[in-house]
């Protein structure tokens, strides 16, 4: 007989819900959870382990546990009640699960090529902005993202949501920008920044060698330590009115400008 | 002496608060809020008229109306309380406005060059897109923005903060799918629509001559009309695990590689 949960004051159900709201119980249990059909195979595909599966009867088809292969004992009915109280998205899928957080060093970075394309991101802020950048560097297929001086967990409901999963399909590390700028200087990767100071246009750039592409916050750009570490500091040319793009925007086309000089391959 | 308001419940403290929430009230009343120095600052540069203003002694200082040049008679001073109640943004400069809206026909829409580059945007929906579509359009100082099918008018207080006032500072125009594919035809601009079928890789094409870049929603894409109205289809190589990506990164990818083959001239 399958486990079932009724009442939203159900110790479980309470347990989710500070592991959804809170990155410190993420943390110190090492779980979060994920929310949606799409979400769950793409962490299904990316190796994440899972600990336990929860679905709504009343809003999921018991027929669709076949894309998962779930093993039965994972598996807890809920009422539509509870699923409300712990589902973080309005619209959804009937389905949740929570998953063991990977841990995202440096070190465990693996490159399949000798000229790799790394989108470092500083300190950023907004998980929309997170999760736009993830989405692009899914697109371009980046060998990988680095966060630097993180200000909040990959696991933060908000980043996978709005990141609609990129962040279970890119290759991510977190670290100091210290850190990182060693392990860019060990791997002779070249450090491109958006700093406006003494900076050249991007498209004047060659990304086509080992590359990673450095965007800070839209209120305070890249610290110090990124500017005097570049190989080169680029800019986009702004021409109206206003001196201000969108962090994500920004990511973008810088990256995909690198696409461009590497042909799309 | 300056007019004073101290009560929540004073009329005009009503009406603006239908302003700011209410899309039909805009409509009805020709008349919008605009929030915040740097926006105020925008929308006087952009000659929009001015009907009253309305500041907030215990934040903004008195010295500060130095920059605005605004007639004495348009003043009005409100407590912190009332203050609290119609500001939209949560940290603010004590200073809001109400201004006259524009009509943004597509006749009105003037180019000062031969070979304009325009970004459409078809039925756009969520205000923090529309902003940062907005925000590159000024960075990228496209001859004009045209939205199709609009689903929120333009002086959406979500819209005005996420465009940090850009929605002031480009030549908008709004229309219906078929008025802004006619507009093109007749002024010869070239149409390349983001859509999938049929398409060619954005890099590959000629974005030197009069050319409009149209872009749908992440949703639903882009309508029958503009693939059968496009010059060429384009796309977006797309190398990941999803297909998908931010519409306005997408759109930031596409007018800046127009810029790059346009030298930034």
């Amino acid at each position: 007989m399958r486990k079932q949960i009724s009442s939203t004051q159900n110790k479980t159900i309470k347990q989710l819900l500070q592991l959804q709201e809170k990155s410190r119980n993420r943390k110190k249990e090492g779980l979060f959870m994920v929310e949606g059909i799409r979400e769950i195979q793409l962490a299904l595909k990316a190796n994440y382990e899972f600990e336990a599966v929860f679905i709504c009867p009343e809003v999921f088809a018991e027929d669709d546990l076949k894309n998962f292969s779930f093993a039965e004992h994972l598996l807890t009915e809920i009422t539509a009640e509870v699923y409300q109280k712990i589902a973080y998205r309005s619209s959804t899928e009937g389905i949740l699960a929570v998953a063991k957080t990977k841990t995202h060093n440096l070190e465990a970075i693996q490159f399949e090529t000798e000229k790799p394309l790394i989108l470092i991101a500083e300190a950023p802020e907004k998980p929309g902005n997170i999760g736009a950048i993830l989405r692009t560097a899914d697109a371009a297929k980046v060998d990988a993202v680095i966060i630097a001086n993180p200000k909040t967990d990959l696991y933060n409901p908000n980043i996978i949501r709005s990141s609609v999963g990129c962040v279970f399909t890119n290759q991510i590390a977190t670290g100091t920008t210290s850190e990182i700028i060693q392990f860019l200087k060990e791997k002779e990767i070249a450090i491109y920044s958006a700093i406006l100071q003494e900076s050249e246009i991007y498209t004047e750039q060659d990304f086509t060698k080992a590359t990673a592409i450095v965007v800070g916050t839209e209120a305070d750009g890249l610290s110090e330590e990124w500017r005097v570490n570049s190989t080169q500091n680029i800019h986009i040319p702004m021409q109206g009115e206003i001196d201000s793009m969108n962090v994500s925007v920004a990511a973008g086309i810088l990256i995909f400008e690198a696409k461009r000089q590497r042909k799309f391959n």
